[in-house]
């Protein structure tokens, strides 16, 4: 940061191999990074509007193999990631502050991973306005976003008699993921599914604006997710799996139990789904309703209650 | 987060271990934890401020060493190095985020490690507002703090004929370390100025309004990070080794060069010292000044120039 940020450039750092790595990092991020070099970033949040920030981590072998991704898609997934949790508050985005670790053998890739850095802040027209740079034996990027709204979205206001609605088209990280395990490669839209994610932030802003009462994205699987809407509200909602979109190769029910897909579910009284897609050129559908009781998900197939399957879990 | 952000309370989580997690660490922070739950934190920057944002990242074998620090330390003092980050920026912290990397083995040390951060955020009055939990084979914390100011205290904006000051006494942490190298147990001050360093918050925002011109925090060594400002400002500044404040068992010169001290430097044109020490309870002392010239910091000792002392360069 300078003490001219009106200017947006960064400022000169001292000598030394990781004043050098970061100087490469700030060689490909160009005009994408912003008044990097001081202890902090500085920031405007317009008037009116609050501060929203969200933190997200990647740990090597618990959020990616390298088998499945090259370093500028560990970059762009883990600045998605985070990213996505900025649009599911219908927050448009200020900054990304990246804190990096990396290991010795990792630091030839570092170019690539900071392509893919910028690229995923891109995606959004997100500046990166800082970081931190540490050595490590696993590699590991914790992505802050930081976003502005005047009245953010939440996952507590979801009301009874509310409709329930997803982005996209669900189950493409999970074909991905069970190509690779099954040592297949995935098909290129599976591949960039679960590689390339775009944070809904014009889709969740636009929902805010037709009236959506909570919002929350799926990054532990649609019912998991929604179970945090369900509690945060003291709802109880109940899924259509029939209705859930999803790819070729993948089950409703596979779709509806899926993580790591990046797309946003909200509650709202209605929704004019087709002129949504059309306007955003994103699919919306609506797959279930908030009705009262205890706080839970009822996922139900060809009218038959079903078990609803469990989110991702790091410390199951 | 919730809808209603001005009671400040946290929103029910939905159920599984990971959230169980979630449960013990907001358990132990009590009122220190504020709306956490949401996919963001929402918060508010003061009318007429600007945002001040910065990440750091504390991992296990780099930057803390499990035989020197318990998980209380460990989380405090992580904590305490981000916010440092934001006293050198002259800002007033508004929130802390942790992005928590739980190895299994640790995993029953959770609310010690929790206990740390609350307490290292408490120390200048700052609420928990949000963060990450996963699953890793490293136990890593990544903390960004965040704050609010005016006018940011940068390192870009030392004068030639201001003079350099420093907060504080240095050198506890290179003794404390030096003592566990050794297989001693360092004094309970040295130990302290390691494992409980307190972010300079009060102190920075005083000296701004003292006309501090440039503020950094001596995180990787006092003559290391006065060159970050020297590049930064254009300007050559020179110290004076025998000025610099340094426990017993520790020289001026690795005093000049220990890094992990958490004080912070100012330039500026004229602090009244003693006034200062008075009325903050912390020593402030001139030990430099800065000049026109290539940039660059000159240590001279007994007024004879000597090599100024490498930094911390985690990619040396």
């Amino acid at each position: 940061m300078t003490d001219k940020p009106s200017n947006g450039r960064n400022i000169e750092l001292g000598p030394g191999k990781e004043f050098d790595l970061v100087r490469t990092l700030l060689a490909e991020w160009g005009k994408s990074a912003q008044r990097i070099g001081d202890d902090a970033a500085v920031l405007e949040v317009p008037p009116g509007q609050r501060l929203v920030v969200t933190t997200d981590t990647s740990v090597e072998g618990v959020h990616f193999r390298r088998e499945w991704l090259n370093h500028f898609e560990i970059g762009y997934r883990a600045t998605a990631a985070s990213l996505s949790d900025l649009a599911a508050m219908g927050a448009r985005p200020i900054g990304v502050v990246i804190a990096l670790t990396l290991p010795e053998a990792d630091r030839h890739e570092a170019r690539e991973l900071a392509i893919g850095i910028r690229d995923g802040a891109l995606a959004v027209m997100c500046p990166i306005v800082g970081g931190d740079l540490s050595s490590g034996k696993v590699l590991s990027l914790t992505i802050t976003a930081l976003g502005s709204v005047a009245r953010p979205l939440s996952r507590a206001g979801a009301k009874v008699g509310d409709r329930v609605y997803v982005t996209g088209v669900l189950g493409g990280p999970a074909a991905a993921v069970r190509a690779w395990e099954a040592a297949r490669e995935p098909t290129e839209r599976d591949r960039a599914r679960f590689a390339h994610p775009i944070p809904r932030v014009d889709a969740a802003i636009g929902l805010a604006a037709r009236g959506a009462s909570s919002a929350i994205d799926i990054s532990d699987g649609l019912t998991a997710d929604l179970a945090h809407v369900a509690a945060a509200s003291k709802v109880r909602i109940q899924i259509d799996a029939d209705r859930i979109p999803h790819v070729d190769g993948v089950s409703a029910m596979e779709a509806a139990g899926a993580g790591e897909e990046y797309e946003i579910v909200v509650t709202a009284p209605n929704i004019d789904t087709r002129r949504f897609t059309e306007e955003f050129g994103l699919e919306l559908t609506e797959i279930g309703r908030v009705v009262a009781g205890p706080p839970a998900v009822e996922l139900s197939q060809a009218g038959i209650r079903v078990s609803a399957p469990d989110g991702f879990d790091h410390f199951r």
